[in-house]
């Protein structure tokens, strides 16, 4: 069938809906070159101010993930993944999959890169000297049949539509729409064969998602999305507030990750990271309930195994394993810098986001993509929000190879506490689960 | 000063206002070929979905302006233009040009072209033999001070921005925007020279715009624009529900501007033109109200004064005046085919858009921007809205050189006549003026 671009561009412009052959006419012949950047960045921006309809975003998706190769996994398989929207000392990725995949899920986790103020999985990974995140898609089914799991980046060849659009995105201010965040989480998760997905919609100062309003409707696409495809999908709305756990950057983080599975948890990597395996295993039909789901989680971090598949990834993916025993390995910041809190008081806010931006600055996030990190810097931060602190008392630790930067990088990290005499209760770490 | 296309482009899309810096910024560096056309057309569709301000508008025309040359006319001189949103069957700018001219008013008339289901004035003119309607910048002004006016294609010195972004637009689905419909108008009459300027706004079913409120913001963006480079504008309201006069397609039009020069009008381009000079009269302090201006308009009629203006630019611009006294010089169509009223009744609407889209179908209208025209197709349409019509009745004649398709066009127009039993008034011609 052959359609005028432009006339969808109005269309969806003003407003009405566009059917599944016109939406496949438009992905399929930018794909091909024959329509050009602008009128995919106009489309782009009309699904940004209009939404879109179930039925538009499910084409879309399909779209994407007919564009590429998919992999799927035998029926008795219970393939199940996660999807995080992105905070600010995200880490859960690398204690929940090792944790899943001791409990007998097939975990084929396709992770992304940080950007801006949030982290990445494959950036936290890459810390690990040697660890290769870069396989073909034989590969990874491969690593998957044999681990029970792999951690790796899209291969070029999964979702290519999705790589190429949300590139333009990137530069054409249309990344915020939930319908093309729908599209883009969804088609990934579906071509690779996750049949059980959770989703941690993080919502607060460190999130993409402004307000509750949107991040509900998100959700909906998201469930309805995968629904859509015969997958089972939860969403978690989680709190990003504060930092997750203590480390910011990424070697700090993959140690916090190495010690959570050695049984040292935080309470909000804790709770993150159960209700997350707790939901996979339940979608699975591996757990009848919470109280089920942990305490088969916290039997394989007790006896080990799941720290022992973490090893056994490691190894897989071309890594140096020794890394679980002696964190020397991890590249080391020069200088450790505290950072000293002005005022007394009790903790009412930490401005997430400006923690994951001044961390920019001595490389332990990117502005851009293709800038290259300092795996070794980040920070180290203790007090959440509600806790106490006192003028004068060290409150964290800057890791920098840059002396100066790092200091500058300490003050502003200071300042994102802002603290007040009155008591400040503690928030909720999840604020509802939708399925 | 230097800025992130994409940061503006968000600043835009989520409401805020862009400052003359940045859109002078993201202009100029698109002209340029910095920022490329996909990020261009982000940035028109949050114009389309957001708006603007006159500030923003204002700095968008003055970019426009001075991204080309511009031409000054003397103080002294009376420097008067009108423009039109365009319609079916509009031909008031041969007869009005040629009126104020002979009235002493000082007239550098650029027009455009045709497109869609409306004619272009300069088309209209081409269709006399050996007229030539593009000239330099220079070429223009010397017609101007010689003749009192010139009728004109735009130079590819004048605000060649709006060329460009205009191009851009129509392909992107962001034609429809009053902020950018605004700065695309007023920054060609501004760099003309125009001191006053009359615009007809026209509403109804031939017209582009959908509705009053989008004609009233288009027309306060309009008169606010001009005014803030010290342009006197007035904007008429007038209706379009119905085709101008009878003819509609080239050659017939200005054969029909011709008998209105010699003093055969017809109700409703009377009523038009008459208004639309009288505001430019009023402006330039000529006449003092509709009365006085009537009069010294009819006097131009009158005494052959008006027509000699037309013959004269006829033969400055290359063309053949004997058309003035022999219609046979233009193209004739082979075929006459009679339009025949179905059913009896008053006629309660017309859908003047259909008529202009079918009558594309013979080349008397163009669909794409390069399309080749048939100069002597057309229709004569004689019943206006609240008229008698009798089934069987011949309402009209389609000119046509392809008999098959002349037919075809004949059954489109008689359907896009909606006849009732009951009586219909008269609509107005003029809803109301704004300056």
């Amino acid at each position: 069938m052959q359609y005028n671009p432009v006339e969808l561009i109005l269309k969806k412009r003003n407003g009405h809906v566009l059917s599944e052959p016109e939406i496949s006419f438009f992905i399929t012949n930018y794909l091909s070159g024959s329509i050009p950047e602008y009128q995919m960045s106009a489309l782009l921006m009309c699904f940004f101010f209009q939404g879109a309809l179930p039925s538009e975003i499910s084409a879309l998706t399909k779209c994407y993930i007919e564009s590429g190769e998919q992999i799927s996994f035998a029926d008795e398989l219970k393939v199940a993944d996660k999807h995080s929207t992105g905070g600010v000392g995200d880490k859960i990725s690398l204690m929940l999959a090792p944790i899943a995949a001791a409990l007998g899920l097939t975990v084929p986790m396709i992770s992304g890169r940080g950007l801006g103020h949030t982290g990445g999985t494959l950036d936290k990974l890459e810390a690990i000297p040697g660890f290769n995140t870069q396989y073909s898609i034989e590969d990874i089914e491969r690593l998957v049949l044999k681990h029970g799991y792999a951690m790796v980046g899209q291969s070029e060849h999964l979702v290519p539509a999705d790589k190429r659009i949300y590139a333009l995105r990137d530069v054409t201010g249309t990344v915020e729409s939930p319908a093309l965040i729908t599209a883009s989480i969804m088609s990934k998760k579906i071509a690779e064969g996750a049949k059980y997905l959770v989703i941690d919609l993080k919502i607060g100062s460190g999130a993409f998602m402004p307000n509750i309003r949107r991040a509900k409707e998100l959700a909906e696409h998201l469930i309805e999305t995968g629904n859509s495809f015969g997958q089972k999908v939860s969403v978690v709305f989680s709190n990003m507030n504060s930092p997750l756990g203590a480390a910011v950057g990424n070697a700090l983080e993959t140690i916090e990750a190495i010690e959570y599975l050695k049984g040292n948890y935080f309470p909000d990597t804790y709770e993150i990271t159960t209700t997350l395996i707790t939901q996979m295993l339940k979608m699975a039909g591996f757990a009848k309930d919470r109280q089920e789901a942990e305490k088969m989680i916290n039997s394989v971090v007790d006896d080990g195994s799941a720290l022992a598949k973490f090893a056994e990834i490691i190894e897989a993916q071309d890594g140096d394993p020794r890394v679980i025993e002696d964190y020397s390995l991890f590249d080391t910041a020069k200088y450790q810098i505290p950072i000293i809190a002005k005022t007394s008081g009790y903790i009412h806010e930490i401005d997430a986001r400006a923690i994951g931006y001044a961390l920019v600055q001595i490389k332990a996030g990117r502005m851009q993509t293709g800038d290259k990190l300092d795996y070794s810097s980040g920070a180290i931060l203790n007090p959440k929000i509600s806790d106490k602190i006192e003028a004068g008392e060290q409150i964290g630790t800057v890791h920098a190879n840059d002396e100066a930067k790092g200091r500058e990088v300490a003050e502003l990290i200071r300042d994102a506490y802002k603290v007040a005499s009155v008591e400040k209760e503690q928030e909720p770490m999840i604020y509802e689960i939708m399925e």
